[in-house]
């Protein structure tokens, strides 16, 4: 045990605040950028030290974490380049015209700049990707806020270890001490979030952790925003066309999909959606069966599963198909029933069972499949399996789904977020307390940027990029029209 | 009285829930762009019955009201020239690429679509712009969000009657029933808030009637976005060399700033911050004394302001130099004070003062200035008088003004938020309860927008302008690259 002491927390806290001016500054940007590569090389380079602590912490095996580095790296560097573009800081100038139709106008110049420290809470399930340097951090670095980190008690020492090579990258590439730090322990993370100096938080984790400082970041004295991904079901919906077209390619990937990484990621689809008579349970139940027992990541979670595998083979009207097993090591389990037994069964049946389990629902006809879409709460995804014909006819199902995720899949599955600009990682309440906002990709960044405007400001007292002279060649909207270069 | 049955509140949230679906609809664009020009015709086409009315409840005068329901008409124009724009949606399309670094790519097509109806809250002192039909109406309208609108008392008749036309004018439009509509009284917007249906709420008012709202709005089962601008005190710092180079200006200019509209502005400058030996008070003094007593929006302001008027002269150390009067229609007041009691006396000194009342606060020296310029909370705006060669000496103290307020002006007045692409009206709490978004200008529209990703999706059941064949030609994002048509 490590925990952070209270004191600790605090000047975490107060080295961010003294590091985000420098830090945050619009003529900094060069610095971010810099400052965003060297940390992507330095983790890296530093690969061979890295996996096998996340390896021997998480219990994934070596081709993911190394997947996972990579990805984590990318990002890091996708954020640079973005910064490099320019579009994220929305320059926007207005040109004083004393004869406007309402009134004289003032000379108008806007940007978004950091709204200062970021608490970032690392995820147990992605040990590099959604946790010390993982997205909230790069899209917080890259917007120019200081982060002070919130280690997953899952992964302590690479949690630590990449916390020193983040902050040595950035201090080697001219950004001030404080910029970013590791605490630990549960106080320190419900004190982190009510530091007077902290001014958004980001996190990734489970409904009850995340709606706590959810609450507690709402009921400081000067409320603050906090973005919460906290759980999804990610329903996959099959049409009768391409349950006859091919089914049998749909029964494996759903195996393969609900089954990936133990069942641990939070776009693991909980429930598919089969039409009555469609054949496909002896090809499901056979693939599921011939899935490998393989280790969770941490005995909390192995526990949590076991509760609410429980919970599920409880309910009546529910048929185990796969029992599967429990403890550290668990085999896949499935289950099956019916509409109208989830929809009477809400409660233990639309919720998240973080591994690897997945609840197999018929349904009779198309009022039955929309009253189900219609039953769930916010997700991060809703998937679709049809042929051609069917997406003209199934309007209804993608407004329901689109109503409640952010993303939609059409013949695919779930897990797997391309980190790219079009993705939107994100939905409506459980799946996120922001669902304005995405926490993967590019647009991440705008969850940490606040807009400023300077009136008739003179050139010396304004960032670069808004000045009258030598100004950078970036995007800009100037007087109304957007202008790429 | 009229004040909404609960049965009445549930019944318009009903209505809005159920136009949501067609008049959110990514193709219904052209629809909104025509909804909300024909708002705004039938609010100009008004103008002769509906600035009566609102003279006779807000007791403003005709030619402010006038200049009012213009603005909130150019507003309502302005948001359906952004929608054709079309960069608002900021449409994505992320190419399919089995080769990608990261692993197979999927075809990703993501843009914003509506968060679903909005509760707006009507202000006092703005009866058009900042209320029924005004900007945050029409930016949730703009967005496609259903609005349903909580009257403020102060101008019931005027929300009623704008309702009707604004309703009426959608409804020609294409828009479906149900799109806008009103609801009175305390208990009534209370219940607004907490309406499962609701999906954000936007208010102009009170740091406790705000916080309330917000408080409710974030303890919701699904907590929803509270966009709340409750208070400002707009300080102003006028340097040494300003006071030598216009003094006088700077003076005739601040009385005519504080006392403009009674005092009931928003970003009225409720504190001048002034050089010690400046030797303007009596340019000062003799400017408010002239000013002439006007009445104020109502009773219920008028007792408040009079309250905050004798709370602020009742501190040890403040001396008042313009008693002024208090009542219905008050004679402006003006007081002065420096920097180490309005150091001692924040709670009462640094609240707002709703009303033709200012502060003089004399500095001694540049530390007194920063500290007191840093012991500020959030706000609107913060202005500096200053000469050229102050611009690049007050780095820190610009420094120390962006970080707490939305708005730095240069050698002007905050009174007068002109509606422009650069505007930013917003700030950290308790300015806004959400300083990464403005309520004024185009931009405003993003606080009732979500993100959608459609993964591989067919055109047939995608919005036409994420489609492969034959999108319309709007500002897009594609593979990376901001393009505009």
């Amino acid at each position: 045990m490590s925990d952070s002491t209270p004191a600790q927390v605090t000047a975490a806290v107060d080295a961010a605040a003294g590091a985000a001016r420098a830090f945050g500054h619009p003529d900094a940007v060069p610095m971010r950028i810099e400052a965003l590569r060297a940390v992507a090389d330095a983790l890296d380079a530093a690969a061979d030290e890295l996996v096998p602590i996340a390896m021997a912490e998480s219990h994934l095996p070596e081709g993911r974490l190394r997947g996972e580095l990579t990805r984590t790296t990318y990002q890091l560097r996708l954020f640079a380049d973005y910064l490099a573009e320019g579009s994220w800081a929305e320059v926007t100038i207005d040109s004083a015209d004393p004869d406007w139709v309402l009134g004289a106008k003032p000379d108008l110049r806007r940007l978004l700049v950091p709204v200062g420290p970021v608490a970032v809470y690392g995820a147990s399930n992605f040990p590099f990707a959604f946790s010390a340097a993982g997205g909230d951090t790069a899209s917080a670095l890259a917007a120019g806020c200081p982060v002070v980190l919130k280690a997953h008690p899952g992964h302590p020492q690479l949690s630590r270890r990449t916390g020193e090579i983040v902050s040595a990258a950035l201090v080697s590439a001219g950004a001030p001490e404080g910029t970013f730090s590791v605490v630990e322990g549960l106080e320190a993370g419900k004190q982190l979030i009510t530091e007077p100096a902290i001014k958004a938080g980001a996190f990734t984790g489970s409904i009850p952790a995340g709606r706590a400082l959810y609450d507690a970041a709402a009921a400081r004295p000067e409320p603050i925003p906090f973005y919460g991904e906290l759980g999804s079901l990610n329903p996959v919906f099959v049409t009768e066309r391409a349950v006859k077209a091919r089914g049998a390619e749909i029964a494996s990937g759903f195996i393969g999909s609900y089954t990936l990484g133990v069942g641990q990621f939070c776009t693991k689809p909980g429930l598919l959606f089969l039409p009555e008579g469609h054949g496909l349970l002896d090809d499901i139940v056979t693939a599921a069966e011939q899935v490998e027992a393989a280790p969770m990541l941490n005995e909390r979670v192995a526990s949590g599963y076991a509760g609410r595998l429980g919970d599920v083979s409880a309910v009546a009207g529910v048929q185990v198909l796969v029992p599967g097993s429990t403890g550290d090591a668990p085999k896949p389990a499935l289950a099956a029933t019916d509409v109208p037994t989830l929809l009477a069964n809400q409660d233990a049946l639309l919720a998240e069972c973080f591994g690897p389990f997945s609840l197999v629902v018929t349904y009779a006809d198309e009022d039955q499949l929309l009253a189900a879409a219609r039953a769930f709460e916010g997700n991060l995804t809703a998937t679709i399996h049809g042929e051609d014909d069917d997406a003209a006819e199934l309007a209804e199902l993608v407004y329901a789904l689109q109503s409640r995720a952010g993303r939609l899949l059409w013949n695919g599955w779930p897990t797997g977020v391309a980190v790219t600009w079009a993705m939107q990682h994100g939905g409506p309440y459980p799946a996120t307390t922001a669902s304005v906002h995405t926490s993967v990709g590019p647009t991440a960044i705008r969850r940490f940027l606040r807009p400023i405007s300077y009136q008739n400001m003179p050139d010396a007292a304004l960032p670069k990029v808004l000045r009258r002279q030598g100004t950078p060649d970036v995007v800009r909207r100037v007087d109304g029209v957007l202008q790429v270069p």
